[in-house]
């Protein structure tokens, strides 16, 4: 059990911003109403998963929609604790806990400004240990934790429940209030008992992104180099350092799709990289050979700094690092890979495993 | 307090046809349905407004969507108690009462899909005393009474619970939902106290749809004039009889827009009148000058079999006869005029009373 105060939230942001594979959200607005949430409230405690009773009310808090409608539509910071109430009283019972739905961008903060308002402690894990774009891209959903219900809530004070046959339905249900809804909602769903956590939770993932995020800054305060640094805290492989050479795009489907070509330098001088981006960065090849998919994390990291790079802020020039990362183990069982593998996004590979350098 | 049994339906349905002033829905599918309901579960009970205990929870029942959309992906008959089911749940009490939403159409029926699976009485009256398009269009928004809670459910299974800061919103949010959802759910929402029904519904409207269709049948059976008989029950006036010359539909913003043209015959040979429609007929122009308008009932009848000529069965040739029936007073309150006047619609003109004659 420790306390999180407004002043941790910058590493924590930082690093949800690389565990977001490039996609997920900027934490900034999020950071922001989080930190606004615990100057008005005071500060919000994070519990391991093992300090969770067995018989605990968990609850996922998170936000829905564009990214980038929230950063000119600005939420009311009220969403996620309406959302939140409309859930309780369709349970019939109160919640005891918060957790992250993915930590990866964005939802890495949304918890917070809900626990702030409440008094309710935060648990150290999230649901997928990065960021998916579709709600039913979960680990409880592979123990049979359901996302519905799921309540959903808007800056104006409507509210729905959603009770759903199946995850993908509960997401379509919820998508189509979100978009009818302005673009940028709050999600209260995936109810958890406490002796389910360690089975559907990936854990510790606050106190990996709070580090990752520290040690990202502290190397660079030292002049050393961010992302090996970064990449010693991730275990994660280094795929590609150089400079961006291409970019594709378009908008279709819900997702910002396309690829980016990579042009290696110093000892990669000579390779090529290209990566294959829905929201996130789901699949590198390089050389023209598959070396990187998801589930596993594609994470593209400014070379000199270490910050972390979005799909949507490549552009020619760019001087990046390609790390790949390895995902919680249970996205690689055959349900795993149904929800979130290169297949579900369309592409005609299967998951390789990253290569060992 | 009366019995409902199926061969009580076939009458209902007509006389609700007819009040449904051209839109509303066929009650075809949903008679059948109801039909079924009673058949398996025993009939049911009807008691009027004054019958029900101030203590009561009241449920208005319907389906939203396409009518069309039902003819062919029939629904599953559970819908209705689906939906009743996930509202009792938020409410976190049990319905003693079911209602019609709207007398007109289909959604006349569709209450006893409901009350013959739960045992539940359904109450003799309805919100509109008509058929209107939209979920705000109702009278107990003239009181309070807000449309939200709102539980929606599909034929899959899947349900949500609505919840707004107005009943456009409620609307808003539902219309959403249906269409993911096929485009045919139904709604379980309006809840209401006993006490309130008496200024909340239009009464008695279930036993006048009865006498309406059973007062046109035997008129025919007895080779009666069936308009004429029709225009008595419904304190109707005759505003033309005679064909359609011309019809012009287009599709947009969700309704089923146009216009109709008629040429008068017999003693109205020489005149012309001109229906404007959005789903169901909301203005007439007899020779230029508008002699009826929304909220007032515009129903167009079948002069020969007195059968209600829905707005997407016009067509050159038929010959028709068009009743102007008052509405119910309250709908002519400010409030009413808002929710459901011409202007609402998008007409310039303001409610003109119904001709003597």
């Amino acid at each position: 059990m420790r306390e999180i105060r407004p002043e941790h939230l910058d590493d924590l942001a930082r690093g949800a911003g690389i565990l977001g594979t490039g996609g997920g959200g900027d934490p900034y607005i999020g950071r922001l109403l989080a930190q606004r949430a615990m100057l008005d409230h005071g500060p919000v405690t994070v519990v391991g998963i093992d300090e969770v009773p067995a018989d605990a009310t968990v609850v996922a808090i998170s936000g829905m929609g564009a990214p980038t409608v929230s950063l000119e539509k600005i939420p009311a910071g009220t969403e996620e604790v309406t959302a939140l109430r409309a859930l309780e009283r369709y349970l019939g019972r109160a919640a005891t806990h918060l957790v992250p739905i993915e930590i990866g961008g964005l939802n890495s903060m949304t918890p917070f400004i809900a626990a702030a308002r409440t008094g309710l402690p935060v648990v150290d894990g999230d649901a997928m240990g990065r960021a998916f774009p579709e709600a039913q891209m979960v680990l409880p959903g592979l123990i049979g934790v359901t996302v519905a219900p799921m309540a959903v809530a808007d800056d104006k004070g409507n509210t729905l429940v959603v009770e759903s046959v199946s995850n993908l339905w509960a997401e379509r249900l919820a998508r189509s209030a979100c978009v009818e809804m302005g673009c940028s909602v709050s999600c209260a769903d995936t109810v958890m008992r406490g002796d389910q956590l360690a089975a559907g939770l990936v854990p510790a993932t606050l106190t990996l992104a709070e580090d990752l995020g520290r040690t990202v800054r502290e190397a660079r305060a030292a002049h050393a180099d961010p992302v090996a640094a970064a990449a010693s805290v991730l275990n994660g492989v280094r795929l590609l350092t150089g400079k961006v050479v291409d970019v594709v795009r378009r908008t279709s489907g819900g997702f910002a799709r396309g690829r980016a070509v990579l042009e290696g330098a110093g000892g990669d001088a000579g390779r090529t990289l290209e990566l294959s981006f829905q929201n996130e960065h789901l699949l590198a090849r390089r050389d023209g050979t598959v070396v990187a998919t998801t589930p596993d994390l594609i994470c593209v990291l400014d070379t000199d700094g270490g910050e972390p790079v979005t799909t949507e802020s490549l552009r020619y020039g760019l001087r990046v690092t390609v790390l790949g990362v390895p995902c919680d183990p249970r996205w690689l069982t055959p349900g795993g890979l149904e929800l979130a593998g290169p297949r579900y996004f369309g592409y005609d590979c299967d998951h390789v495993p990253l290569p060992a350098c």
